[in-house]
């Protein structure tokens, strides 16, 4: 089998780059080791950038999200027992974030390629690649009970954190930047009315707490807990107590779906290519979920992916290859920035002494009452400008 | 002797305060352990913002300010090789920032004061303050040969860090925020053009450089160094390359007229009162000079102390007495916080990872790249509002 892009994995990034190259007329192959229930039951995050929405758009893939995602102009910013509405929109000259599960978008992906009777292999097993630094490089796997091969000219790796494709480039040839923190988010996803129509950001002495939701029926609630906690010491009176404690306000509780602990790490590797393996999402790098960057980062990644490739088909050389990874980092750090400082201003720290502790109110205080200091806020939220 | 406020020492916060007591027809001693020639000649900081300089005015202690300061609307940070102007005026509304050295201010108002006939003891020895807690404080000392006593209404504690205000406050009155940065500064006084007509900020891989100016042809320059350097190891010739390599441009050197390494220190004690004595400037708060706030912080402190001291000297009680502490600590840790930010932005720390590197590096791109980002450096940098 040959093709011109072999995409390994099918998350938001994979999907995605296979739809945006299908517009393009180049050919891709998506190759993914779990099933297809699998992945379109994964609860991950669920915040659209502005971009993101308009990319998803562009993309044709956007019809369902346009329907059913909850666009959202502010959210609120709780500390020192108040609550502080960062009006997101009239910050930014007019753009909103969009609730919409990475699920949701990912069905929706799986569709438009099902539809357009392009190659999707799911439960593909023993996924490999090989000659990434070669013109030729290519995918083995074994594939409804045979072994494949996939000749490539470019692969994209788009398998996430665990995936294979990053732990493919030889050992020197990728600088990893890890930080790992000290606190882990317990997230429940219930059957009740959202406390509030925007997401709730609240640091509590106790630690942090968000209330969000996936519609108006089904709520999604995290709070800090340690990264090492048992679910099992979680019961769901304690959880509904902790969230009101930390959230202040009116929650209605109902029953708990799903109940899930998140580790928190930032990651990077660096360079984001070697030779005609081209990584992008999650497999290249790791927000914490404070900011609600992950799935945004990775269609940022795919869109400079894209073009790159569309040069490259083109017969327009390598200039737009060679640079992908300076163009996607210089987002993807800014991004980790962003997630960073979300995460240890909400955050409690058992770590922290007295004095950071009030520099972190301090800098509440201050952003609260800043119009300069929330526009921050507010333009990384709703996301950055992209590159072009 | 008898006074209704008794200021400890002849700093920019003790003459200041004297000042603007007079002014409202409220007595004051100011008592001075040092001598005139050494508080006159004493180099300290030497950038007012806006609000200082307005303050200054109003006090009447303004007219040699106004004609020798060099106003500023901009500065320079640079990183990564690169230079990028911050134009503080635009960006706040045409506020600036005035360079005007500590020693200058204090000479004025020393000139003041003399002027007024007014009580302005220097050279007084083992001076102790008493009955803080009681409606008569007092305060001993020796001065021209004599045992003294002054019993006053209320001490204001203006002798700084090292001051012997603060620790006559009882232990235990007191919490203490502390944070000793793993750096100094190497400070020089040159004779010698300045590198540029606004204040240059450089941020390079090893490490902090500040290039500012007392005057035309007086330049006043900062490395960052390890906080137990010798100054027998910084040769005229090293401090010169090593300016050069970290601020970029051109630098012309010259006679190396002072030579002295300051700690870097965020310290706040709190609250700014026990019983009748009122901490203000550095007695109470020290901030590393990064953002140089301490003069200022000082002229802010007794702002609010002149307003409560009017009201309670009036008869119209203790409110605001009662309030000073705490109007005062949101200004400070606000500044505590911009004086951190500034200082863990620029300076280079060796236990940083590549990770918390490289997010100081985007931090600074994104700065560079965004108004919004911008305007908080400028809105902080000219100074934040007086809470009145």
């Amino acid at each position: 089998m040959r093709t011109q892009v072999g995409i390994i994995g099918a998350g938001p990034a994979g999907l995605l780059l296979a739809q945006m190259l299908h517009l393009r007329g180049i050919d891709s192959v998506v190759v993914e080791d779990r099933s297809r229930e699998h992945i379109e039951g994964r609860i991950r995050a669920g915040l659209l950038e502005q971009g993101s929405v308009d990319t998803l758009t562009e993309a044709g893939i956007a019809d369902r999200l346009h329907r059913e995602g909850l666009v959202h102009h502010g959210l609120a910013l709780r500390f020192g027992g108040r609550s502080h509405r960062v009006d997101l929109s009239e910050l930014t000259g007019g753009k909103a974030v969009t609730i919409y599960g990475q699920q949701e978008a990912v069905k929706d992906m799986v569709a438009a390629r099902l539809a357009s009777g392009l190659p999707l292999l799911f439960e593909a097993t023993g996924v490999a690649v090989h000659d990434l630094d070669s013109a030729r490089p290519y995918i083995t796997f074994r594939y409804d009970g045979r072994d494949r091969r996939i000749d490539c000219d470019v692969i994209a790796g788009c398998d996430g954190f665990h995936g294979i494709c990053r732990p493919s480039i030889p050992a020197g040839a990728l600088t990893i930047f890890d930080r790992v923190y000290p606190f882990a988010w317990l997230g429940i996803l219930s059957r009740s009315r959202p406390m509030s129509e925007e997401l709730v950001y609240a640091r509590h002495a106790d630690g942090f707490a968000l209330a969000t939701m996936r519609s108006t029926t089904l709520s999604r609630l995290y709070l800090q807990c340690a990264p090492d906690d048992d679910l099992a010491r979680w019961s769901d009176d304690r959880i509904w107590s902790t969230l009101r404690e930390r959230l202040g306000g009116t929650l209605e509780d109902g029953p708990i779906l799903q109940k899930g602990v998140t580790a928190m790490r930032s990651f990077v590797a660096e360079p984001m290519r070697f030779g005609r393996l081209f990584l992008a999402g999650d497999a290249a790098h790791i927000v914490p979920p404070t900011g609600a960057k992950g799935m945004n980062l990775a269609i940022a990644d795919v869109r400079v992916l894209v073009r790159a490739l569309e040069a490259f088909f083109a017969g327009k050389g390598e200039a737009l290859m060679d640079s992908y990874s300076a163009t996607c980092l210089d987002r993807v750090w800014k991004v980790q920035r962003f997630s960073w400082w979300m995460t240890q201003l909400l955050h409690r720290y058992d770590d922290h002494d007295a004095f950071e502790e009030r520099v972190r109110l301090a800098e509440l205080d201050y952003l609260a009452g800043s119009r300069a200091a929330l526009t921050t806020l507010a333009e990384n939220y709703v996301g950055l400008p992209y590159a072009f």
